[in-house]
């Protein structure tokens, strides 16, 4: 009979929510191996839940994206790398919530990229979610149409305390991962981070049911989820920028601005991890990179903007132990575990 | 039995390439319904053959991606719309050749992001081109790794004469199409240009064997290709920028600087488009395009960034006859034509 | 006596206007050495005068920014500069206009960096010019605030014909100069610009009688301007971007978006320019530019942006004749005309 | 006789730096009106004192730009404004130094702006400061020029711990001040800065003796730095980002990426600030704006790029009681220190 891992579940309440990155006292300390069964809830608290709850009065900012950890990783130190194993990321209700945000989104002036122009409208759609189908349903708000998109799940952020003593707000995403929202921090993936203080202090947050590529107006299908991870500490191995890796594909994120400087972190970043990995040289690299990467915008909307960099694992010499081969063994103790829950 | 239309082959000579996008006199008329059997050098001119062929030494800027073309349209007008349909697209060769070029691409400073430091290395690679298995083949250059890439040709540049009486170099993609590096361009699409002179003056070139996103050394798998296609002129609209239309999805192409101005451009005019077709209001369409959406970038290496916003039919009111069902017909047309070439 | 020149008189005519740089037929032959007094209209080509007259009714795009010229400069070769010589820029008005222009202007969304927001709204203001006190008179439209403004006329735009076959609209700043809307374009200055074609195809126009740096709405106080002006080739010496002098100072105008690229531009130009004349290694030319240059923004609102790096002549070493001492021959040149006329 | 406020020295030993704004306990709390003496260790913290002394070796990042506080308002609550005018601001060395550091800067690749290349040489140059000249004496290092340029003291770090729980590297300019590097915090000047938490939190630091704009290299002329200043806080009245006013000019430092972002911020609040001010309706001042205002480049080179937009008083109504008169009472309780010291 094969041995596994206890399960433990945590559920937040409002005020153990997390609201930055860094800054926070650990809600829970854990050993590496370690599975978690979390709750998070939506990027808006729960507190938007019919078309009549407008984000500018059912929310103050910059509590928003409330997350759940902090979580003090045993053993982990600055310098080493955390691995983070989503093991399972499911839908926690049978509805989501998108809006509209006065001057938030990639199609409007922000506070950044101010102008003299009036915000656009503000609106809420809600979303049901049809488990058996694998569909979230959109309604139009001003006319009859509806269409099924596919749910699939992801969250929006996960992240540990950033470098040089700072502390940042849940809607940043950064070297030390964050509000990337990428949809490949989906189940079955592995996000490795660079540790920056003791315990790594991750947490996550701000499930996604569904969305499109740059979360064009800045809000994707929101929803409480629930996640199943195991993590595990590489020691002396320091992460740069988010990588992941799940069984397909190896990939890293970048978050800066313009858009152009995520997509050179990213990228040179990739090159530079496969030009260790494989033993290539980084021109030899940069040539593959150029032929065989693909670079999902993640999001263009947020305090900084997201790109991966993604190489399928195929176009790459095999059995290169990635990270120290860090996914598969995660990826087996994971099928342990699913087994047995 | 099926009339079908003539098929007009047309290979340049050297002193027939067009390298700009506006200010050539066309190379042919052609009628709308008219099929072009076109010849397109590579990028370089074939003049890059093997890897001691360095870009530096054998190409003399401008004179990269030589055009095939131009054609002027017969009744195109200024205010209409060519939609010009990619019946196959193939390549006319079993090698390509990509390079890294002094100071262009993404991992580099370039004369526009410009910086003191020294360019990287100039190096060439040679594929070979598996047309069985749908293959190319790449080598490493510094060891002697190998790996098959897909073979998926398309048309680095699609492009008519620009607006405002501009003459735009062959390497710069915008409004009027043009260097886009879109994968996009492929057999079975058909690209919306807005006509902005007499006949249009549309051109063709720069075939990619294969591409990752992002074109990101500034070089794709670069050759000869042999584009079957056919045109037809939508009066009285014009596309402000470029669409794009395949059997499942519609897509807008935004091509400026910085990248996320290209991003906003694509999704821009996609929901603008959306919201006409549809009846769907902005703001409704807006939520919709950002949980449906796809962004992929086309390139970050050009005198212009390009990312393509694209949406899947399946997700949008059916039978709507976007650009006036130009695509079906073209379609239609175009599976006559394979039948009998 | 002093011998003197003949200054020659052109007074373009609306048919006459240029409305791009390259592409057009030269409006006149000159030889280098020749003064010419330069009639230009203003950038609305004179159809805005009061206050109800408003951009988008007055003007159809693209004929904005008409230009006088092009001179052809015999003797001027691809490869070469040429030195224009401001000796005069004078209002050739008392009255000019200002406008907002919809979706134009650097606090507002564009073209380029498009929303899905409404346009702002649509103003002229008219200013008398004192020609006298050298001011132009502001009056607020919505209330009966009014202040003087310095008269400080410039040319936004003078250009040649751009490199690479290209023809670009009036509204581009870039490599050949253009609309760069930087107020160093003053009498007493020389710019030089690369050669790209033969006679060089020399144009300008877009007069400003007053500007803020940035031209932050789009639009400076807009006049008719008069402009005595004089050539002179530089052989086989080829400036890759704008330069300029005065008898204080050497600059470089870069023109590229994002604005941070135009700012590496004209940096990256000034070090190489100012190590070239002096001696000094590139890196104490980076250091000393650090330390002493200025970076006036010239344009935040057109096609790209323009920021010029400037450095004033008392911290380089004495004496050295910058592009072959032009700006003094030319100078002493003017300094005999203005005598004269 | 007049009264006057004791003046409190306050010199930090190297533990009591400050390394990010915000997180930090205070180093001292101190009473509106109070008057501080303040001694700044250089941005190297003391650690670069010759030509040899280079900054990869001499310093660990994050520990640059160590800074003097941070101090603790009394009285100063989240929603107010604290206003620091800073009375003198002198250089507490007689020699200064610049240096460059690998992948930090505007005209090299960064770790944000990331690319394949090598960084540029690492040097070290050693200004001596002539007090009574009123110079620094550059000194280049591979050949034999030297040069004196204006001794024009500011200091490049000013800020308060930024809103949403934020603690920022010190080596950041953003909404809350920090390393904002502009020559207009110098002596005669008050900055306004948005309180988000209780006491303010304010500190200062990276004292420069002198720069070029856009710090081009990353590296001012940095120096040790003795500032005597005094706060006064504004109560209910919160500046968004930055604000500066001396007695010619009111200014907002915008802080951000791309460079037309921080210079959209900057502008934008200048317009709705002078519109607020002075009844001018929004477009009145966006047109002033556009004809008379200025926008130095801070930096291009730090984490977010620094870009003030500045409008002389002269062009606006008279009595504007800017911020409700603060700098004005500061400037005179200033006097009277400086009468008295």
């Amino acid at each position: 009979m094969a041995m596994h891992p206890a399960v433990t579940r945590f559920v937040p309440t409002p005020d153990q929510f997390a609201w930055t990155f860094g800054g926070c006292e650990p809600a829970m300390r854990i050993q590496p191996g370690d599975v978690l069964d979390l709750y998070t809830e939506d990027a808006f608290g729960g507190r938007i839940r019919s078309s009549g709850d407008l984000a500018s009065r059912s929310i103050v900012y910059p509590f928003v994206n409330p997350q759940t950890g902090p979580f003090y990783v045993e053993g982990a130190a600055p310098g080493d790398t955390l691995a983070i194993h989503l093991i399972d990321v499911q839908p926690a209700r049978d509805w989501a919530v998108s809006t509209t945000v006065p001057l938030f989104g990639a199609l409007t002036s922000t506070k950044f990229t101010s102008t003299l122009q009036p915000a656009l409208p503000e609106r809420t759609w809600v979303y049901v979610v049809d488990h058996v189908a694998g569909d979230v349903v959109y309604h139009a708000l001003d006319s009859d149409y509806e269409v099924r998109l596919p749910l699939e799940p992801f969250l929006g952020t996960i992240g540990v305390a950033p470098a040089a003593g700072e502390a940042r707000n849940v809607l940043v995403p950064e070297a030390f991962g964050g509000n990337m929202d990428t949809p490949e921090a989906r189940a079955g993936t592995t996000v490795y981070l660079g540790v920056n203080v003791e315990g790594a202090l991750f947490s996550i947050g701000d499930g996604h049911y569904t969305m499109g590529e740059g979360e064009v107006c800045g809000v994707a299908v929101e929803g409480a989820m629930n996640t199943l991870l195991t993590v595990e500490v590489i020691k002396s191995v320091y992460c740069e920028w988010p990588r992941l890796e799940d069984d397909t594909a190896i990939m890293v994120a970048g978050s800066y601005r313009p858009l152009e400087d995520a997509f050179r972190i990213a990228h040179t970043q990739l090159v530079r991890w496969i030009s260790e990995g494989t033993g290539l040289s980084i021109m030899d690299t940069y040539q593959l990179v150029t032929q065989a990467s693909r670079s999902p915008i993640a999001n263009v909307c947020d305090a900084n903007y997201t790109i991966v960099a993604k190489m399928p694992k195929r176009y790459l010499p095999a059995d290169v132990p990635w990270m120290g081969g860090a996914h598969d063994r995660l990826r087996r103790r994971a099928s342990t575990i699913q087994a047995t829950t």
